[in-house]
C-alpha cells in the first residue's frame, strides 16, 4: 500500500516536470502574434454512421474516436453539397456553389471531359490565407478542374501531391456511360507535373500521409494551411496490405480504418512537435455514402439516404473540430458548414472576408468557446443549381427531393414535405398539414436566400466536345 | 511562465496526495476476499441509436459518454427478446424464455390480466447472488409477475420499490383494445405492499435514483446486487420538472436525458464512496425502439426495425459495462446476450451455473480482459414461442418477419433471408441466393438448438377470464 502511495506520487511529480516542459515547447512554436495551423482532413463518400464515435459497429477508429474524446463532436454540421465538385468549391471559397459556376443541373460535377475548373476570380482558403503569410499545401484530391490552369497552384497552393479528380476516374472500357470507356490513364500529381499514371491506389493513404507529415515537418516554423482531402472511402475501394483483410466490416471497413490510422499519424505528429497547441484540425467529408455501391458504400446511420441526395444523408457529415488548449472536449448540436471553416480559418489567421462577394459561412469560433453557442441558423440544400431542401432553426422542408443513382427524376412536393430535424432526424413524420405556418416563414426565409442569389454560367457545362463523337 | 510551472507543479503535487488518500478508500472497501457488487441498469424501449456515445444528434447524454469513455462499449450486444417480459426473464433466468415458460405467441408480454408470472422454480440472478452472501435489490420496474406470489420478493430481491409492470398499463377507459379498458390503478409498490396508486410518474427517475443510491448508502459495506430496470423511455414519457423542455430532441429527449442523469448519480455515488474499484455496472436496455409510437419513440440508428422485431433493431442494444481498474476502457465487437450477464454476474460472486438445467449465457469476463476476445458465436431470436431468426458469427438467417406493431401476421421465407451482418449491419443485402452454403450450415447448428429445448407450458398464456367477460 506505502508503496503504491510512493510509486503515484513519483509519478505525478515526473508527470508535472514533463508538463511544464512541454508547456514550454509549446509556448515557442505558438509565439504570441502567430496565428494557429489550420488542417483540413476531407473525406470522400463517409457517410454519418461510420465511424465508432457515431455508432458504427464493425468499423474500428479508434484514432477518431480519440479526436472526438479530446475536441468538439459535431451532431449537426453539413457539407456544401450532396456530391464531389460542388461539395469542395463550398469547402475552398466558403460559398455557395451556386455563386461560383460550380453547379449544374446536367452535370453534378467535373468528368475527365470537362473543359473547365473553379473560376479564377474565385478566392480559394488557400489564397486568403497566403495572403495572411500561411505555407499552403494540398495532399489528395482535387477535382476543381484538372486543365492547367484550374489545378491547385493556380489557386494558391505551394505544393500539390495527388489526383485531380475521383479515383474511379480512369480507363473503363466496360463502362456503361460511353464518355466513361475513353477516361485517360489517372494521372498522380507532383505539383503541376504528372508523377505517374494509374498509380497503385492501394498505397494511395500511405502516401498520403507520409507527404502530409513531410508538409508539417517542412513547415513547424511558419503557420501553414494543410488540405488533406483523402481519395477514400469513394469506389473503387483499395486498402494498404497492412490494413486489407484486417475490418470485420470488409474492404470498406478496412479503407475508413486506414484513414483512422492516417489521421493519428497526423495528430500524433502534431502533438511529437508541441504544434497540437497551436493548430485547429477539422475531420469532415465531402457528402454522405455512397449507398447505391451496396457494401462498398458507407451507412448515414439514422439519417434518411446518402450521397447525391438532399435528405440528411447526403450532407450531414461526422465532424471534429480539435485544438487542445483552445477548444475544450465536449459535443455540440450547433449548425455548422464546411463554408464556415473558411470564415473561421480566415478570422484566426488574422483576415477577414472580402465585401466585394456574397459569403455563406459564419465565424464558428463561438462555438469553440461555448458549444452551446448558435451561430448559425439555417442550411440550403441545393442539388445541381436548384434548392430542393431548406432548413431553418430545426425545420427543413423539402422541395423536391430525389433517390439518387437510381435513374430517378426529381419529384416536387407541393406542399412541401416538412420535418423537426431535431426531434425527428430521420425525417420519417411529414408534418406539413400539422404546420402550414412553419411553411410560410420557411419559404419566405429562403425567397430572402434567392433574392440574394446571382446567376452565374455553370462551368460545369463546359465540355470537351469530342468526348461525345 | 516561471509561474505557469509552479502552478502546474502544485496542482500535480496535490492531485498526487489525492489519489493516495482515493486508492486507500477504495482499498478499504475492496478487500481481498470480497467479490464485486453488481448494478444492472436496464432501460426501457430505448434504442439503438439513442445516446450521443452512438450517435444520436440531438439527445445529449454525457453520463453514459463517459461511462463509456470509462468503460467498455458493446456494439453487438443483445436483448434475450423484443419485448418487455420475456426480454427480462432472460436477463434474471440467464436463460432463454422458451425454458422457463415466459414465452408465447398469444400474448407476448404480461399483462394486467394475466395470472401468473415467473415460475418459482426458476432461479434468478437475484437467487443465485444471494446464494452468495449478497444482498439484492431491485428498484423499478418487475413486469414478472404482479401477484403476490411473484413479486421481486419471492423471487430472491431484499427490497423492491416500484412498478410491477409496464407504465401505460393503467386504466385507459378510451382503449380500443377492450381488456385495457379495465385496467386497475398503476401500483407504486414498497417491498410487497402498495405505497401508492396512478403514482406522478413525472418524478419516478428521481425517485428511483434515490432508493438505488438510498440501498448502496445501506449495503456498501457487504457485496450488493442492484437491478435499476427504469420505467423509460417506455411510454407514456414523463419527466421531472428539472428535465422537461430541455432537451432539443423533445419529451422523448427529455426522458433519456434524466435516465442519463440518473446513470451518472449512480456512477458518482460509486466513486463517492470509493465502491467504483469493486463494483461491475452494467447499462443496457431491454429492447429496441417502439417506432410505432413516432416521435415518442427512440431510434435504432442505423439498425432495421425496433421493439418487436427480429430484425436488429428490436434486439441490439447500446450497451457499456464500467468497472475502473478491472475493465479497461475501450469497444468490443464481440457478441454478449442479457443471459451473459447473468452468467458473468454468478462466476465474478464465486458461484458456479447449476447443472439440472439449461443455461443459454457464458461468462464474459475474458472480453473484459481483451476485447477481441469472443466468448459467443450465435444469438437465437425468438419472437413469442418461436426462432425467427438465428445468428452464426456474422451470418443471420431470418426463418420469419414481422414489422411489429402495424396488425401484420408474421411473412414467412423459403428460402430464409440471408444477411452479413458485420458488412452488412442494416440488414439491407439478402445474400442467400449466392450462399447456400451458408443456409445449410445455420439450418444444421440451429437444429441443435431446437433439439435441446424442452417445451413447457407457456405461462403468459394464463389469464384471468373475467376480464373478458
Amino acid at each position: 500500500m506505502k508503496y503504491q502511495r510512493i510509486n503515484i506520487f513519483l509519478l505525478l511529480l515526473a508527470l508535472s516536470f514533463l508538463s511544464a516542459c512541454e508547456s514550454e515547447t509549446a509556448s515557442t512554436a505558438g509565439s504570441e502574434n502567430r496565428p494557429p495551423n489550420i488542417i483540413i482532413i476531407f473525406a470522400d463518400d463517409l457517410g454519418y454512421g461510420d465511424l465508432g464515435t457515431y455508432g458504427n459497429p464493425t468499423i474500428r477508429t479508434p484514432h477518431l474516436d480519440q479526436m472526438a474524446a479530446e475536441g468538439l463532436k459535431f451532431f449537426q454540421f453539413y457539407s456544401g453539397a450532396s456530391v464531389c465538385t460542388p461539395s469542395r468549391a463550398a469547402l475552398l471559397t466558403g460559398r455557395l456553389p451556386i455563386r461560383s459556376g460550380m453547379a449544374s443541373d446536367r452535370y453534378r460535377v467535373l468528368f475527365p471531359f470537362s473543359a473547365s475548373g473553379l473560376p479564377s476570380e474565385e478566392i480559394t482558403l488557400a489564397e486568403a490565407l497566403k495572403e495572411q503569410g500561411y505555407q499552403t499545401g494540398i495532399v489528395g484530391k482535387w477535382h476543381l478542374g484538372h486543365h492547367p490552369q484550374y489545378l491547385p497552384l493556380r489557386h494558391g497552393f505551394d505544393t500539390f501531391y495527388g489526383l485531380p479528380y475521383s479515383n474511379d476516374m480512369l480507363p473503363r472500357p466496360n463502362a456503361k456511360w460511353g464518355p466513361a470507356r475513353k477516361y485517360p490513364p489517372l494521372p498522380l500529381y507532383q505539383d503541376t507535373a504528372v508523377l505517374d499514371t494509374n498509380p497503385d491506389q492501394r498505397l494511395l493513404t500511405k502516401q498520403y500521409t507520409e507527404k502530409a507529415k513531410a508538409f508539417i515537418d517542412a513547415h513547424e516554423e511558419e503557420p501553414f494551411f494543410l488540405y488533406m482531402p483523402h481519395s477514400f472511402p469513394h469506389v473503387p475501394l483499395f486498402a494498404s496490405p497492412d490494413f486489407e483483410g484486417k475490418s470485420s466490416r470488409g474492404l470498406y471497413g478496412d479503407v475508413v480504418e486506414e484513414l483512422d490510422w492516417s489521421v493519428g499519424q497526423i495528430l500524433n505528429t502534431l502533438k511529437e512537435k508541441g504544434l497540437d497547441k497551436n493548430t485547429l484540425v477539422v475531420f469532415t467529408s465531402d457528402n454522405g455514402p455512397w449507398l447505391t455501391e451496396k457494401q462498398e458504400g458507407g451507412s448515414a446511420g439514422l439519417l434518411h439516404q446518402g450521397k447525391g441526395s438532399t435528405f440528411e444523408g447526403g450532407m450531414r457529415e461526422p465532424t471534429i473540430a480539435w485544438w487542445p488548449g483552445r477548444i475544450a472536449p465536449g459535443i455540440t448540436q450547433s449548425l455548422g458548414t464546411t463554408m464556415d471553416i473558411y470564415a473561421t480559418a480566415v478570422k484566426l489567421a488574422g483576415g477577414s472576408l472580402p465585401d466585394d462577394r456574397t459569403y455563406d459561412g459564419t465565424d464558428l469560433s463561438p462555438v469553440f468557446d461555448d458549444p452551446n453557442a448558435k451561430v448559425r441558423d439555417e442550411v440550403i440544400y441545393y442539388l445541381g443549381a436548384q434548392v430542393f431542401a431548406y432548413r431553418k432553426g430545426p425545420w427543413k422542408m423539402h422541395l423536391k427531393t430525389l433517390n439518387p443513382y437510381i435513374g430517378e427524376q426529381p419529384v416536387a412536393h407541393d406542399p412541401p414535405l416538412l420535418y423537426q430535424l431535431e426531434h425527428d432526424p430521420s425525417e420519417r413524420f411529414n408534418l406539413a398539414a400539422e404546420h402550414p405556418e412553419v411553411l410560410e416563414e420557411l419559404r419566405a426565409a429562403l425567397q430572402r436566400h434567392l433574392d440574394g442569389v446571382k446567376s452565374v454560367p455553370s462551368v460545369l457545362e463546359d465540355i470537351d466536345q469530342s468526348y461525345f463523337e
